[in-house]
C-alpha cells in the first residue's frame, strides 16, 4: 500500500530525480510539496514547512532535498513533529549537526535515513560481494563533471558548507567506504579553491592502501565517475557513477532498481520496520581532506 | 605498583608536562623514550621505535606526544606489538585514523586513550556536575593565547593537518563538548588563514544554543582561556583554561590532581580495567569549522 510522503526543496535534484522515483514507487504517493518556488503539477504545495506539518497529519515521512546548510532546522522540525526523515546527500553541513539529527530521531521513536544514492548505483552490490573478502592493495578514484551542466547556477555549491567538489566526490567516497572490506583514512590532500570562492574546484586526494581520488569539477565533454580497486591480481572496475562493474575484465550483472528508487525502495523498508540508517563515513573523508589538505588558491571561477 | 612507560617525541610537551607528570605518578616509571633528538636524564633512550618495541618487552604501554601527523604510524605499530597507547590531543590528523585506531586496539585486546587534558582542568567536574539537570540558553569561549610562546618555531602547526589555532582552541573544545548537558553544533565560522600559512591563526565560531567562540593565536601579554555557559539566570565561568569555576558568582573548589597528573591515573584506571576512553566530539567540531568555515586571507605570520 502506498504510504503519503511530502517532498521538500523542489530544485533540480527533486525534479530529476525524487519526483519520477516517487511517483513509480509502488511504497510511496507524493501527497505535498514544501518550497519556496518550485512545484510539482497536481501535487498541493505548500511554502510553510511548518503549516504542512500542522494541516497533512496524513503525512508521515517527509524527504529533504534542500541544500545542505538548511537543512538541519527542517530536519528538527519534522522529528519533532514525529515524522520520519529522509535526507539527501551530504546528510548536513556538519557532523556534529546529523550526530544531534541521530539522538533525536531515537528520542522521537522515528525514522532517520542518511542516503546515499551513489552506494545505489547498478554495479555497487556487486563490487562490495567481491572484495568483501579480499585486501586492498591500490586503486583509484577519478571523479571529472561539468559543474555548470550538474550545478547550472546554484551559487550555494560555492558558499562556505557547499563542499565544492566534494558534493560530487562525496558520492564517489560514498561508493568506496561501502565496498571496501576495511576503512581507509585519508593521508594528505591537495584543494584548489578558486580566488573568488569558499569551496575547492578540485582535488588530489591520497588515502592509506595506495589509494588516491582525483575530483575536477571542471570537466567539460565527456564526464567520467571511475573507480580501480585492485586486490593482489584481482581487479575491478566501477564506471558510469558505480553503474557498471568489470570484474576481473567480465562486466557482472548489476541491481535491478535505479539509484534513487533503491532510495525510496529502502525508506519504506527502515519505516516499515521502525529502523534508522545513519552513516557518516562518506562524511568523515570529507570533514578530514577539509582539514588536512594543504590549500592552493586557482583562477577565480564564475558559471 | 608503578608500570613502566615509553613515552615518544620527547618536545616541548614532552619536557613541560608529561616527564613530570610521569616522575610524580604512583602508578607510572618512565622506562625508555624514544625521539628523534630529545631525550630523558637517566632514561634509556632510543631514535628507532620498532626496535624499542622489541627489546623492552617489559614496557606493555606508550605514550604517544608526537605531533598529530606523524602519530599515527607509531599508534599502529605500537596496538600491532600489543602495546596499550595513550594518544597527546588531537588524537590524529584524521577522525578516519582514529577511529582506525579504535577498530585496532579493540581487535588487539589494548587500552586506547585519547586524552584531552583540558578536560583534567581543575574546575572542570564542578562545571560539569553543576549542567548536568541544565538547558544552556548561551554562552561564550574566549581563548585567545601568543602562538610564539606556546608553540616557539613549531612550524608543523601551521602546516596541513597542524590545525593552526585550533590545536588550543581544541582544548576549549574539549571542555565545552565534556560539561555541556546536550551537544551542540556549529552554525557558522570564520577563519584567518595567514597568507603564507595553511592553517588559520584566529577564528570566530557560532554554534547552536547561542554559543560562540573567538580563538585568537596572536595574544600578548595575558593569555585568555575563559568559558562563560548561561543557563537562564544560572552561570558558569570558567577561567585559566577550566582551572578555575565560578558559578554564579562564588568560586568552587576544584579536582586535586593537575591535568597531566590527572590523564596519567586514569590511563593506569584503563589499563587495569582492559577499558579504552575514545571521544572525536572535540575534533569533530574542529573538522566541521574547517568544512563548514568562511576562509579569509591575512597578514603573513612569521615565528
Amino acid at each position: 500500500m502506498e504510504q503519503p510522503i511530502c517532498l521538500v526543496g523542489i530544485g533540480k535534484i527533486a525534479v530529476d530525480q525524487h519526483v519520477p522515483a516517487i511517483a513509480n514507487s509502488p511504497d510511496w504517493t507524493l501527497a505535498a510539496t514544501v518550497s519556496r518556488a518550485g512545484t510539482v503539477d497536481g501535487v498541493p504545495s505548500y511554502s510553510d514547512f511548518d503549516a504542512m506539518l500542522v494541516e497533512r497529519d496524513d503525512i508521515r515521512t517527509v524527504s529533504l532535498c534542500l541544500p545542505p546548510v538548511p537543512r538541519y532546522d527542517y530536519a528538527v522540525r519534522a522529528i519533532a513533529a514525529g515524522r520520519n526523515v529522509m535526507l539527501e546527500k551530504p546528510p548536513g553541513a556538519t557532523l556534529a549537526e546529523v550526530q544531534d539529527l541521530t539522538t533525536r530521531a531515537a528520542a522521537n521513536g522515528v525514522t532517520l535515513y542518511t542516503t546515499w544514492h551513489s552506494r545505489m548505483a547498478k554495479g555497487v552490490a556487486a563490487a562490495k560481494a567481491f572484495l568483501a573478502d579480499k585486501t586492498i592493495t591500490s586503486g583509484y578514484i577519478d571523479w571529472r563533471e561539468d559543474v555548470r551542466r550538474w550545478h547550472p547556477e546554484q551559487e550555494w555549491v560555492f558558499e562556505p558548507g557547499g563542499m565544492g567538489v566534494f558534493d560530487p566526490g562525496i558520492n564517489a567516497l560514498s561508493i568506496l567506504t561501502d565496498v571496501l572490506p576495511r576503512p581507509v583514512h585519508i593521508t594528505s590532500a591537495l584543494l584548489n579553491f578558486p580566488e573568488n570562492r569558499f569551496t575547492p574546484i578540485a582535488a588530489e586526494v591520497a588515502f592509506s592502501e595506495n589509494l588516491t581520488m582525483t575530483l575536477d569539477w571542471l570537466k567539460d565533454g565527456q564526464q567520467m565517475w571511475e573507480m580501480i580497486l585492485r586486490a593482489g591480481d584481482d581487479q575491478v572496475h566501477l564506471s558510469e557513477g558505480g553503474n557498471r562493474c568489470v570484474i576481473n575484465g567480465t562486466e557482472v550483472a548489476g541491481s535491478v532498481l535505479d539509484e534513487y528508487p533503491a532510495l525510496y525502495d529502502q525508506m519504506a523498508r527502515l519505516v516499515s520496520s521502525g529502523a534508522s540508517e545513519v552513516d557518516l563515513a562518506p562524511m568523515i573523508h570529507v570533514a578530514d581532506a577539509m582539514t588536512l589538505g594543504k590549500r592552493v588558491t586557482v583562477a577565480p571561477f564564475s558559471f
